[in-house]
Parts: C-alpha cells; sequence; structure tokens
C-alpha cells in the first residue's frame, strides 16, 4: 500500500519532508531564464522548459535525501497547455529518480466529474481501447466542501493503481477560520467535523503501518488544532503546509509525531528551491540547487530536534 | 459590469440557461469521433480535436437562443496538454459568437497560488514583458473551504478585466450535506454561513442592476435551500446546476426568479448535449445540434411556465 511505501522511504532518508516545486518565473536564476527565452523567446513553451530545467536540477541535489516532491500544478496551468506538459515531464522525472510526487491540485467536483479527474491526475487513460502512457502523480490533494460523493470516485483508482489522497481538513492559511473554525453546534470547529469524516472515509484503506491511503493536509501554522486532529485521527496520515516561508517551525509540530511511524510529511516550497536567494545557504544563483540540499538539511536538524 | 452584460443577454434571449459543454467520449456521435480517429490515431491530440468539433456544433446551433456556456474543464483536463488547448479554443469560439463562458474549475489555494489560478482563467498571461494572446472564461466557479483569503486574489483581475466568480454555497449533489448542512453553533447550516460570507465578500462589487460580480454556486436540486439562500444573499447571482440529468426541474426553482432580473442562470449539460440520444428529440446522431437547439428550447418552455 501507498502511505506503507511512503513511510518506509521516510524512514530510510530519516526525512519526513516534501520539497514544494512551485516555479514561479520571478524566483528562477537569470541565466536559467535567458539561455531558454534567447532559443524560444518569451512563449509559454519556453516558460514550461525553465521550470522544467529548474525542476531537474532541484530533484538531481535533492532525491538521495527526501522521499517525496509536491508540484503545485497552479503555478503550471498559468501558463496553459505548454505549463500543463512540464508539470507532467516534472513527474515523469521525480519518479524516475524514485520520488514519491503529490500532485497538489486541490480538485473537487459531483461524481461523473471527479471520475475525470481521477483519470487525469492519478488514473490510467484509456481512448477507445488505447492505454495512454504517461506519468501521473501518486497521491493528489482534493477539497473536501462538496462530501464524499465527490472524495468516493478516486478510490478505485487508489485501489488499482496504488495511489492515495490529502484531504484539506485544516489549512495553513488565516482564513481557514472563515468556514473551518465555525462551531457546530455540538461544539466542536468545522475541521474537527471534517477530520472525523475524513477518517471514516479513509477506514477502508488502512495499510500494514496502520495508515490510511486517504491522508489529511493539516497546516503547521495551527498547532494546537492539530494536536487535536492527530487525536481525532489516529489513522490518518498528515500532509503538513505552512511550515518555513508561511511561519510555521520545527516546534509548532512538536506534538505531531508518532515516533519511528512518523504519521506526517511536512512540506516547504520557497524555503527550499528559493534557498539560494536567501543569503543563509549557497548564493551563487549558479548554485540553486546545492542550497536547496543545504536547505533540505537545515529543515531536517530543525524538525528532529522535536521529534 | 459584467453580471449587468449577462442579465442584459438574458434579457434579451429570454433564457436564464447555461448549456454545459462537459464531452464524454462514449456521448458524441460515432461518425464525429471515426473521422477524426482515423486522421489522427487514438491520441489525446484526436480527443481534443474530437471535443473541439463536436462543441463548435453546438455552440453554431444554440448561439442566438441562450447566453452562456460552461465548459467543465475536469472533461478536458483529463487529456492532458491537448485537453486543455481544446478547453480554451472551445472558450474562444464561443465567445466569439458573443456567448459568456463561465469556465467550471472550482479551484482554491492559499493567496500566492491564487494569483496562478486567477492569470490563468480570468487574467492576462504576462511573460517577462510580453502579454500573451489568449482566451480565457468571463466568469469561473470557485470552491470556499480554505476561506476570503483563497478567493480575494482573483479580485483584482474581476476589476480590470470585468470577469466574475461563482463560489460554492449549496452545491446540487447528494452528499454535499455532509459539510454544507451540518448546523453550527446558531442552528443555522453551513451552507447558510457561507452565503452570507458569499454575499458580503461580494458587496464592494454590486453592479447597476443590484447583483455583485461574487455569485454562488446554488443546486437546483435543494429548492427549500435555494429559497432560503435567495433570501440571505438579495444581491448574489446564483449560477443553479443540477437540472436535467441530476433531477431538479423548473417547478423546483419556482421561488427563486426576481421578475424581469431573473437572478440566476440555470445549467444543463448531458440534458442538452447529449439530446440525440434521448429520444425526445432530433434522433439522427447528425442532428445532435438540432437536438441540444430543441432540448435548449424545451427547457426554456419548462422554465418559462414557473418564472
Amino acid at each position: 500500500m501507498l502511505t506503507d511505501s511512503l513511510i518506509k522511504k521516510i524512514q530510510e532518508t530519516r526525512a519526513p519532508i516534501v520539497v514544494g516545486l512551485d516555479p514561479r518565473l520571478g524566483q528562477i536564476p537569470e541565466y536559467i531564464k535567458e539561455t531558454i527565452f534567447a532559443e524560444m523567446g518569451r512563449t509559454p513553451q519556453a516558460v514550461a522548459e525553465i521550470f522544467y530545467v529548474f525542476n531537474k536540477g532541484i530533484i538531481d541535489k535533492i532525491h538521495d535525501i527526501v522521499p517525496a516532491v509536491k508540484p503545485q500544478i497552479a503555478m503550471y496551468e498559468m501558463y496553459g497547455a505548454a505549463g500543463l506538459d512540464a508539470y507532467t515531464r516534472t513527474i515523469e522525472y521525480a519518479q524516475s529518480k524514485r520520488l514519491f510526487v503529490i500532485g497538489d491540485v486541490k480538485r473537487s467536483d459531483i461524481a461523473s466529474t471527479a471520475e475525470a479527474y481521477s483519470t487525469a491526475h492519478i488514473g490510467q487513460l484509456n481512448i477507445a481501447g488505447e492505454i495512454q502512457d504517461r506519468a501521473t502523480a501518486n497521491f493528489i490533494t482534493l477539497s473536501p466542501y462538496m462530501g464524499f460523493d465527490n472524495i468516493e470516485p478516486y478510490l478505485a483508482d487508489c485501489r488499482e493503481f496504488d495511489k492515495g489522497l490529502f484531504v484539506l481538513v485544516k489549512t495553513s492559511n488565516t482564513s481557514s477560520r472563515d468556514i473551518q473554525d465555525v462551531l457546530t453546534n455540538d461544539g466542536k470547529p468545522i475541521y474537527a467535523h471534517v477530520g472525523e469524516l475524513v477518517s471514516k472515509w479513509g477506514e477502508p484503506l488502512i495499510g500494514e503501518m496502520g495508515y490510511s491511503a486517504i491522508g489529511a493536509v493539516v497546516g503547521a501554522t495551527h498547532p494546537d488544532e492539530a494536536v487535536q486532529l492527530r487525536k481525532i485521527m489516529p489513522h490518518t496520515f498528515f500532509l503538513v503546509p505552512g511550515y518555513g516561508a508561511q511561519g510555521g517551525s520545527g516546534k509548532d509540530l512538536k506534538g505531531l509525531w508518532n515516533g519511528e511511524k512518523y504519521g506526517m510529511i511536512v512540506n516547504s516550497s520557497r524555503g527550499i528551491t528559493g534557498a539560494y536567494a536567501s543569503g543563509k545557504f549557497a548564493t551563487n544563483e549558479k548554485e540553486f540547487a546545492l542550497a536547496a540540499r543545504e536547505a533540505v538539511l537545515d529543515m531536517k536538524a530543525d524538525l528532529e530536534a522535536y521529534m
């Protein structure tokens, strides 16, 4: 089962870390952009190539020390079809380096539409009997607002192709309180209600390490809520955004570890891929990937101190 | 303001109808598929062309009697970059026929990511100073679970490029009750709480017809809840899915009209684009677009009877 494999890889690397691959043109070294723009013009195809070259550089330098990467599809989707192609190529390259890929897509829609999204992102594309050869993510993120019949259509692909999901429960942003913190008439916040639902939805898919293939997104920026959710959801593996650039630190995650079984994987995006511009690590832009590696090791030390 | 323009077009056509362009390979006439597969093979590129030809056929036959179409991006995204290209070409063709386009994308993410989605779907793409020429939807749908800082980044593009949003409030599917119907400690359901938020978020963008550029998605399958939301959200224009194939009828929408200002636009997808296979309209598959036109006129009569 996929979550078992992910946890084993976390144990091997001793790094419960996923590197967010959310490329932004403004944050990519000039020398990469100059070369490719000169060759291909200021086109979406050029940006797609720039993103791929940048991601490949990062992946080459971190694939031996982390278990997973998480491309944020919005950054690619912004550049249309060419961008989406860079997203898929990034997945393919990361998997060729034995990294797990969490596709951060946060989709959600009614059942017949969810089937299409599932095929798009974790399934197999069959065109009039011809199976298409293409890479898809190992896990994707989903939004829960529309309820279980929006999640269920993904489960067939999870079972058939050994894939997994992370459903939003308590997100890292400030406005997560607008809906997620509203108290129900039982006196508990909506995020706790959603946590109970996600935990229940995941029960039929629990692996040998005790965690379900349906995980939850729980932000590092809300440590008290995260600890509460850890108790409500003992069989749910957490994807934790909000570390680093968004303000969360190793200390905030103290109450969440579950010994050698970890129980979560923590994401950092800009804090790693933009490390060369932070002044804390290698600062030459040609060493952006080395700086990323140094930032991963720094994050690992920060997490370990509180594990 | 865009919602004003949409309402004027509804008044002109007397059809508060949006035609869902959600192509599924299994529902497209054989003669279209045969020709294109023979030429291009069973490839994503061929499916993209099939979808575009099918959509173009529908648009040519209905553009004079409805104000808008709503492509569901999942159906295109399933076919990767080629599919996304068919989505964009469909938007472009529909707009060339003076139809408004509602991109059904249901995206949502933290602010920095929402900016990328906004650029992707309603904004302008600027690559290192070069503005890219491409079509984007007039409106898009968004999911509210992560709160206002996930919606706010779209407002700049709404203002600058005269675009609009529809935020999910009470969706048409059965499991919408899992979260949306949970009662808060004030005794009201979450969908009512979200309705109040969406109404408040939309206040700065109210047009001369009295409706905001931030609309709401309210399902036809929950008529009592919809009437309640109509009262809570007097300045919010509704996008109403769930009519036809999903079970909603004109009668269910009785309490929702607001005279000549309408107050909502009702979506039908399969009920219109798949009408040739229903036995109720033109049944020759070569007349799929004529059947769609007949189904639109039938739906119009059903809605008018209760307006």
